[in-house]
């Protein structure tokens, strides 16, 4: 698996079941959404002012997209301002075949730009760590099937090595709209 | 990671978050539960046992391992007879040292006994392939820290590559009891 290969495999639109876990309190929580990932330009606009705001990492810029989201949590499924949804610009700098950079307009952890570095492992799985001002997120991606992807993540402090929760999300291609 | 230290940093006892995913049905499950691993002896009766019995794999056997879990379901949590709980042994049968066939004396997906094959990946996560009657189960592993774990499994058809389930499992020691 390659990053062009990966990209390519996410796109579409997808319908996700995300597990929480918050360890601390034991709690879990449950989100139905959508996600649509979407490859973009190089010489697209929100590509081309990303990468000038941003702290370019080094690497050459390759497939980017863009990753749109709405999700439904379990608490209040009735109250529409509970709705979480957001977009966000995603830039791969890759540095050799496995790894490298990965520029997003904004973050998982925490809403602002940031910079991860991302890795393949040897079956194509997906890895990402992405240092945010209080914590480290640490992702994986990894495709089951053509049509099946898992994604897990893992958030842990900055300050030594507390894990304070981790999630999971199945996510279903949907076929035909 | 080889599977000596794998098996070594397992044991112990585990507090279990643990999410089930129905892709089908778009249904959530949540459980909270207990783990112990504990080391045997390669000349445990259980273990000599368990050998004697099976269809024995390729390989000589190492590290074998027992593990109990007993789990509480969130659909009755004052219903003691709704506790699930179990225990079997496992049989690590390598044949190099990032690969080899794990036996089980009672099955993940279904009760009987089973043989997987197993392979570390480049970042030392754990994965475990195991058919059944009527599905095949993938299964990965991973520690996030020398006390936190995460168990990934991908529940399928043996027939044609349908995702019936995934779930998810956060684990976290018990360091004193």
């Amino acid at each position: 698996m390659n990053l062009e290969a990966f990209v390519l495999q996410s796109e579409g639109d997808w319908r996700c079941m995300r597990s929480g876990h918050s360890l601390a309190f034991r709690q879990f929580e449950e989100v139905l959404s959508h996600i649509t990932i979407k490859r973009l330009s190089l010489d697209d606009p929100q590509v081309t002012d990303l990468i000038a705001t941003a702290d370019e990492p080094e690497g050459k810029p390759c497939s980017p997209f863009f990753m749109e989201w709405s999700a439904e949590s379990d608490w209040e499924p009735d109250d529409p301002s509970l709705v979480s949804q957001g977009s966000c610009v995603l830039i791969p700098f890759p540095t050799n075949a496995d790894e490298g950079f990965l520029l997003r307009s904004v973050g998982y952890a925490e809403a602002e730009q940031a910079i991860g570095k991302y890795s393949f492992l040897s079956d194509g799985t997906f890895t990402l760590t992405t240092p945010y001002g209080q914590s480290i997120a640490e992702e994986r991606i990894w495709f089951v099937s053509e049509h099946v992807r898992c994604r897990s993540s893992v958030l842990r402090t900055s300050e030594g090595s507390g894990v304070l929760q981790t999630s999971f999300s199945s996510e279903v291609r949907r076929l035909s709209l």
